[in-house]
């Protein structure tokens, strides 16, 4: 028996948004589903009250002041909201999930199950299981992150700031606060109080929530770098028990959703290029760490739309 | 009275070759010098054994090959050699300097004086002033290195790479193993036995000879970024005594050598595009190390040509 079910995309015209379409529609996932665009927030707030009637899953992926605005209309109208803003995350009565890890959390939902941080989703792939095999503690982490995690807008602006460098004119700074071609960023999402920013601090925050581990602790750097798509994550995990690399390989050669790609004589590691636009993360240059007694160092790269974020929210929407 | 030198820059083509050259012309520190330019190795072995007759200072900057062949040479014709090569750097006899650090160290010379890693000497010039106030313990750090420091060809070939993407063709890679435009390779350097390369061991290895510190631990992930001059490090850093930020940021204000860019609420933090073509390195983005108990983490930028190799060479026969 065939179930339909009724889907809005909120942001449907955004980076995340269009990656959430392709998703559904062309994996299949979508079959016998139908797809109802709001493309523009302004759309949505004419339709007002209605626009979620008759919708079992709206997707939320035009950041947090629509989430903020329009998640409780469409919870009102029985809609389960799947919210990809950060707005609602770490609220205690909020499913925070990456069904590969805390799938069940999904359960708890009361019409709205939130998606996790690009960054610390496509982190914590590889950390997940290490932890299950292992016992987390802490980790150190700096990120390498691409510009379509800024949306539409930054991937035209280091295009045309690369243009520009060609003909040796310069082309300015919009949506980031400096070039980011040939430039890195150490500046992804605003500054906290204690100098890190909000970015830096959701591997940590979310990493607790979606781990159950309170304890867990993140030191985390996120850069932005003139990469257009895919994000990569440099980490240094210290554990519970005493690891080894080749027991740590078979963890992660077995965990869903990940690639071991970790064969550096013949030049394969993660990178950007290649991990984009594939749903799986991949994991490589796994070692031993030198500045921990057990500890790892290694290195994750994914797509930031895909498993960051649309990915894992029609996976959220396949567990319910 | 004047002294007057006889310099010899072997290797004076390249990348770190043309900035010796800088550095010693523009900034006036040649003044009644005599700059004696040897531009391919090949003419140093037609030269043979009197290449080096009468000069008191020799620069070494033309690969681990050329310095391997050649210093001796230099070295039994008087010369005092400074080596730009990672050959000799661990050598008991070889002093290793970075003139704000371990300057002491020259006087045990024996006519060879090794100037460190790039990435390494950009990081000690934070790492090291902090330690002096609170002892450091270990590092865990992550670089972001500009395609200068593989030479001419890299710079050519990130180029080539982004002009061939501007007209979506591809242009092949033959410096690194993967493109490198729009690409991050987490791949400095070669691979050594227990998984990390040569260049994330040179932290741990140089820092402990430089800052006379046989206990130092850093755990380094070096990754090779689309930025065409000055390279960045994120760093964790634990401490031995209680450290607060203010503290630190007194500590990095005096440093030499360095200057403190850190108003983060301004936008303002090291980056390469505004550190490429300056002597001083900057450290900024100083917080407390949310996953140590007495740590820092902050982020470091510098001109991996001038304080990374040139600039720090012309420094070291300035002591002599």
């Amino acid at each position: 028996m065939k179930k339909e079910y009724h889907i809005a995309v909120v942001g449907a015209t955004g980076a995340v948004g269009a990656e959430l379409l392709r998703v559904l529609v062309a994996s299949g996932r979508s079959a016998g589903k139908t797809v109802q665009f709001h493309n523009e927030p302004v759309v949505v707030e004419e339709l007002g009250e209605n626009s979620f009637d008759k919708i079992d899953i709206a997707f939320f992926s035009a950041g947090g002041e629509t989430s903020r605005r329009f998640a409780p209309t469409a919870r009102k109208a029985g809609a389960v909201v799947i919210d990809n803003s950060s707005v609602f995350r770490m609220d205690p009565d909020v499913p925070l999930v990456i069904p590969e890890i805390n799938g069940q959390d999904v359960k708890q939902h009361r019409g709205l199950i939130a998606n996790p941080n690009c960054t610390t989703a496509v982190a914590l792939m590889a950390i997940y299981p290490l932890h299950r095999a292992f016992g987390i503690r802490r980790v150190f982490a700096a990120s390498y992150q691409a510009v379509s995690g800024s949306g539409a807008r930054a991937i035209a602006e280091l295009k045309s700031q690369v243009e520009a460098a060609a003909e040796d004119r310069q082309s300015p700074a919009r949506v980031y606060p400096h070039p980011i071609a040939f430039n890195v960023l150490p500046h992804v999402d605003v500054f906290l109080e204690g100098g890190y920013t909000k970015e830096e601090m959701k591997m940590q925050n979310e990493g607790r929530k979606i781990m159950h581990l309170p304890e867990f602790r993140a030191s985390v750097t996120c850069v932005r770098v003139p990469v257009y798509r895919a994000h990569s994550v440099a980490v240094s995990a210290e554990f519970e028990k005493r690891v080894s690399v080749e027991q740590a390989r078979e963890v992660l050669a077995k965990a869903p959703g990940l690639e071991l790609v970790d064969e550096p004589l013949q030049n394969r590691y993660p990178m950007p290029l290649t991990v984009a636009g594939k749903d799986n993360c991949e994991v490589g240059r796994v070692r031993i760490d030198c500045a921990l007694d057990n500890g790892l160092a290694f290195w994750v790269s994914g797509d930031q739309l895909l498993k960051g974020a649309a990915l894992n929210a029609v996976q959220i929407a396949e567990l319910l």
